[in-house]
């Protein structure tokens, strides 16, 4: 198994909603607005939206509701960078769970809660690398 | 906010047992044995184990157990190299969720089940472009 993610499918209650959010902070889809399935190119891999009770079929598994164990982070380049990512989801109707501030990890960062539960962390660390393409590395 | 996801973190009860599971995969990490979070470089993202307990705590989450709506997708070139990191998968330990079979999509799947309940579709989707570096690509 090649060591890689290709996809991540967010399981959501509304696709319609959950794209709008998607979009509202600037995300991109060729999606048409019918489509039961919205897939974001998102570097060299796939975010898609699908409802959440397909894919727990679809995946083998029991869904009781709630968080699963799995946080997101987008990765910026700097702390301002973050603040503005916050404001960003903030506007687009995201629950803040944390405000931008310096973390126990030396770096600094914001959480934001999408409308179906998914966490995303906002984060500049100051010693991965963030290429010009958006990929993110660790230290060599 | 850019159109990207930079690191997903997997929470874990026992992170040297996570580890162990996804070493037998075959994925590589820089981390010490002792370290607390596991780092693999995946393509342009990362990666990261981590005390599924301080995951929750600090992604500003209540935490009831269980799936929570996010599945993970590995993409490969053919029919047969699903079937082989299926393989790969039932020996390293995983729950086998689905064998690997033609899906309604068009495509060919099988899923696996991590030790931590985080689900791993392995896929070939005829559509969708793999380059060498593993990146995958929607259709133009």
């Amino acid at each position: 198994m090649e060591q890689r993610l290709s996809l991540i499918t967010l399981g959501v209650s509304d696709v319609a909603r959950a794209r709008a959010f998607y979009e509202a902070l600037g995300w991109k889809t060729r999606a048409e607005p019918e489509d039961d399935v919205v897939f974001f190119q998102s570097g060299g891999m796939i975010v898609a939206l699908w409802s959440r009770e397909q894919l727990a079929e679809d995946s083998g598994v029991e869904d009781e509701g709630g968080w699963g164990g799995m946080t997101l982070a987008h990765n910026v380049r700097s702390p301002q960078e973050v603040d503005a990512v916050m404001d960003e989801a903030r506007r687009a109707g995201a629950r803040i769970a944390r405000e931008g501030a310096e973390t126990f990890w030396g770096g600094y960062s914001g959480l934001f809660v999408d409308p179906d539960g998914h966490p995303w962390e906002v984060a500049h660390n100051p010693r991965w690398t963030i290429a010009d393409d958006g990929s993110t590395r660790l230290p060599a």
